[in-house]
């Protein structure tokens, strides 16, 4: 996510309420308050004003900089352009490289976690929703055409999603059942299986007799 | 769902609000009403009060018939229990009779469904969530397990319910992308083929090389 060292140390999530002169300085002071306002109000309610706000710059700079509150999200959330980033590399890995980017991910995010806010109030404000998952679709489905082929990748990259969806509402957000109870590594094994499953399977025939 | 003509009879969502004498005719008004409760209020929202209330029957006389709002909205609403009997048969077949009686159930739900106010409220009232897909979970473990043995049934029928989440989530939710504009057979194609990994997958080799 981090490109180089003097970035790491500005995207520190300190909002910034000065005005800031520097232009890389200013991205990341928007970036940093981005975090800290989707955390505290969830995705549906935040604001691109109250973000340029809290980082000392104008709803306009903040626009120039990301077009739209849905890319905004996926430049400040970790975890969302780091799935993408996951996909990367041969075919043959695929499933196994995305189980364990979106469970090591996951385990470490805390229930303020932008991503996990968004699962949330889906419920709530739905062309929020739908624009944001919209958004991430697009990102997905580029980064998936890199490595597969075929007419229908835009289709099995959303039902991958789906899955990742439901299992992030049962573990991470009711946080109840066996998906909730195992343990990460498990998880991984599982979510390796099901997601080649999803990207692989033939839908031509059923399981053949056993 | 239905057993006989008299209970289709009564089963029509038409709430009583008249006192019941008949037994049947009664639990029959009970789930009228709590179908249309479940309708109008959600899932969270609903109360066993507004229930009796509308079925012009006691509080009392409702909990001595379905024990608690989770195994009442169980047997009031078509579906849930639709799914658990399509599991019956062979292994074989496992997938794609629960892909056909998932889609053949959602393709004819409206808006006003009370299986999707339940997906959609889940983010609002956790508890009241909680307890319900508790209640699905334990239905939908017994009935796998006449059809399925293994150590893992449980976990992988709770991932066969989070995929299931997550595809009710983009097709009938947010009714947004490829899994929503898909056919509806070719959605049971694909499910069915999603379905048949979880439940038959492999957790201990990625797909052999191709």
């Amino acid at each position: 996510m981090v490109s180089d060292a003097s970035q790491a140390n500005a995207t520190e999530p300190t909002p910034a309420r000065k005005r800031v002169r520097d232009p890389e300085a200013r991205r990341a002071a928007i970036l940093a308050a981005a975090r800290s306002v989707f955390a505290e109000r969830g995705y549906a309610k935040a604001t691109i004003r109250e973000i340029a706000q809290r980082a000392g710059v104008t709803h306009g700079l903040v626009v120039m900089h990301f077009s739209s509150k849905e890319q905004l999200f996926l430049a400040a959330v970790p975890g969302t352009r780091d799935l993408a980033d996951s996909v990367q590399g041969d075919a043959e890995g695929l499933a196994g490289r995305v189980a364990h980017a979106y469970v090591a991910r996951m385990e470490s995010a805390d229930s303020a976690d932008p991503f996990i806010a968004l699962v949330r109030s889906a419920a709530g404000d739905q062309e929020a929703a739908k624009a944001l998952l919209r958004a991430m679709r697009e990102e997905s489905v580029s980064a998936y055409r890199t490595v597969l082929t075929g007419p229908d990748v835009a289709l099995r990259v959303d039902l991958l999603g789906a899955h990742l969806i439901g299992v992030t509402f049962s573990r991470y957000v009711l946080a109840d059942g066996p998906i909730a109870a195992m343990p990460a590594d498990e998880l991984t094994r599982y979510l390796t299986m099901t997601l080649d499953g999803i990207l692989f399977g033939s839908t031509g025939t059923v399981r053949s007799s056993s």
